[in-house]
């Protein structure tokens, strides 16, 4: 096999940037702190990482993450920047996510001549997209399973996060359903506990859903927030199924790449992928993962929908950020005749109808999930009003109408404007 | 029920202290951006999070995470820092893992509201041990598992970390075995690639180890690296215990909380968990998660063994954190009559026989694993000698004689004190 796999790094040292890269390609493959005779030339040559590529960049006087002093150098004044690209031979791993993660995302945050290290970006082989699953459904599917064409899926989430009881759950899934939601997901906190287990709200929630489908032919979709312990998860999904629903919701980082993996290889419906604990990795510059990295493992992992935020949102994310995010989960991950992999970005936290025309001018595309939890279930006219002025809102994007003006015919849409400017 | 999970978080924020906590109760509780009808006096007092202690600490003037502005306070010149204590109902999610992860180490991570925000120490109630299987050999059975009793087990890890055949492999474990050896590892980089496969490495490997055993009553414990998806993990975990291995080995961060609970109750034999990805949680003091906190998540999960790093290691871990993780492995997360969960610390990265003697006194207790890899495995008089050096080492240590003193009478640790200085 001459496959290999290729890891971007942003790095921060004291050294040479081509020395610190060599560590950095040592530790992760054949190399110990000292040359052993059995790591002769030829497993080197089969096994070692390879280093691909140095930019420098600009350099720092002071360490942006605590270091240790270098020994015989107390006196270090810069520590320099560079983007580095290693590389590993497939035959080290194998298309194995847990033992990629171990490759590009292990030991190395640790080594200690590095004042940052971020992985910036992962390019896969092929075989990674043999070996797992990727999305079931994607965008065409979710479209199917929705029944929405050329928009957005207007979303919301339960709120209060956490504390409804099954049939408060359901009152509030009612008043959705009537407003014509189009996706509803649990809040990552809404998972199984004792006050709303799992199967007593899908059994609450389902026939609302059922019936409301039954009706109008379409079917709205629900999240349910399966996370939590392997059989745990597969015996909820399976009631979830049985029920007629048609998508589970997974917190991935919570659960783990393993874990969500086998969810998929299980699932029957949409898996709708939580990013919580998501700043966790992205918060620092100086240490993490990018999104562009990130989102790649759960795409393999077979995730349908992955949350990016969303412009103006109650988090520190810049909106440019989550523009680049939204774009990556439609980007292929695979040339063909592999699988593109693409997945529907979730654009969720402090969203109202005022962000809708932005986000449509910055992405291009309504191959999206539009979540509002406050801005739906706050709307002065109620929840019904909340998702028609989401849906207003978006008309006028599409439509390349002004929102004032368009807010002018659409009631909802301007008390909306009003309450949330 | 009235049990509480508690929580203490190391925080910066431009927000006076009690403002931004409370933030944090809301955000990972019941509330979102806006009060809403639903959200019920009574919904808050049963779900809500509570902030149970604030202590103030310095301020700064500068926010140790890129920050976006304060709405209406463009010239914000402190960033106030400060230690908070929360806690939540078990009511809200349940004695459950994964969704103990999104509560507390959730979205919080990524608030506007925070420049700096680190998970410090978590207390968990017993239900989490009646839920959870914890360690199932944990010290005591490590040590009957092994025949060694009253020092730690000396333990190396296969190097180079990646490369050899199943056949290479198992050449120098012979070697090993034939030098005294209590514990061998595979690296986290080894696992179950192509070019060794996990199932040859155990048919070529146990044999050895087999006959060592048959000969001398003593089985040397080999921590197979079983880490990959759920289903390989279990098959292969089932092929070492059918050759008669007593451990296997999962990088915890690689598979996730899920899977290696999974793992866990499936288990038979020690699981050996390898923290691979570590500096990811910890290498910044303003983002990330204490091992205090992180490692009772693993505890629970039901490893036996964690790593601590080692005295002097070559990453950037400083020594004193190094023995407070190797005693916060040794000390009970519950109070009896549930379970202690005390799992073995293990010293590795960078470890020789210059490191024990500062080790036993810093950490006052036998009850470890102390690996080295080029600290044997790059001894001048080879394997065998380098474990020899080791195990003198110790003697020395436990029996308070200077090591120098010591070498004197014993070539090996002479020769590695020289090699290794």
């Amino acid at each position: 096999m001459t496959e290999r796999i290729f890891a971007t790094y942003f790095i921060e040292t004291p050294y040479p940037l081509a020395r610190a890269a060599e560590v950095m390609a040592g530790e992760q493959s054949s190399g110990t702190f000292t040359r052993l005779a059995n790591e002769t030339d030829a497993l080197r040559a089969n096994h070692g990482a390879i280093v691909e590529r140095i930019e420098p960049l600009e350099s720092v006087a002071v360490p942006s993450l605590p270091s240790r002093p270098i020994p015989g150098q107390a006196g270090v004044s810069r520590y320099r920047r560079g983007n580095v690209t290693l590389s590993w031979p497939i035959a080290n791993l194998g298309p194995s996510l847990p033992n990629l993660m171990s490759t590009v995302a292990g030991n190395l945050f640790e080594l200690k001549e590095f004042s940052a290290l971020k992985l910036l970006d992962l390019t896969l082989p092929p075989s990674f997209a043999d070996a797992y699953p990727g999305p079931q459904f994607g965008l065409a599917g979710t479209r199917e399973l929705t029944g929405i064409q050329r928009r957005p899926l207007i979303g919301t989430i339960i709120k209060p996060s956490v504390g409804l009881s099954p049939q408060q759950t359901a009152d509030v899934v009612r008043e959705l359903v009537e407003g014509g939601i189009d996706f509803i997901k649990d809040d990552e906190l809404q998972a199984n506990g004792p006050h709303n287990p799992l199967k007593a709200r899908v059994d609450a929630v389902m026939p609302i859903i059922n019936a409301h489908a039954a009706r109008t032919g379409r079917q709205v979709m629900y999240a349910f927030n399966v996370t939590g312990d392997i059989d745990e998860m597969l015996d909820n999904h399976d009631h979830v199924v049985a029920a007629g629903g048609s998508c589970v919701m997974v917190a991935i980082n919570s659960v783990g790449l393993a874990g969500v993996t086998h969810l998929r290889r299980h699932c029957q419906v949409a898996l709708h992928g939580h990013r919580a604990g998501w700043g966790l990795y992205s918060r620092s510059p100086h240490l993490g993962m990018s999104f562009n990295a990130y989102h790649k493992l759960w795409r393999l992992a077979g995730v349908d929908h992955i949350h990016v935020n969303g412009l103006r949102n109650k988090f520190s994310e810049e909106d440019a950020s989550v523009i680049a995010s939204a774009r990556a989960c439609l980007t292929p991950m695979f040339e063909p005749p592999a699988p593109g992999c693409e997945v529907m970005p979730v654009f969720s936290s402090g969203q109202t109808a005022t962000q809708a025309a932005d986000t449509y001018q910055a992405i291009a595309s309504t191959d999206l999930i539009y979540c509002a939890g406050g801005g739906i279930m706050a709307h002065p006219g109620g929840i019904g009003a909340g998702v028609r002025s989401l849906r207003q809102a978006w008309e006028a994007a599409v439509q390349g109408v002004a929102l004032g003006d368009y807010a002018r015919e659409h009631r909802e849409l301007a008390q909306a404007l009003e309450a949330f400017r």
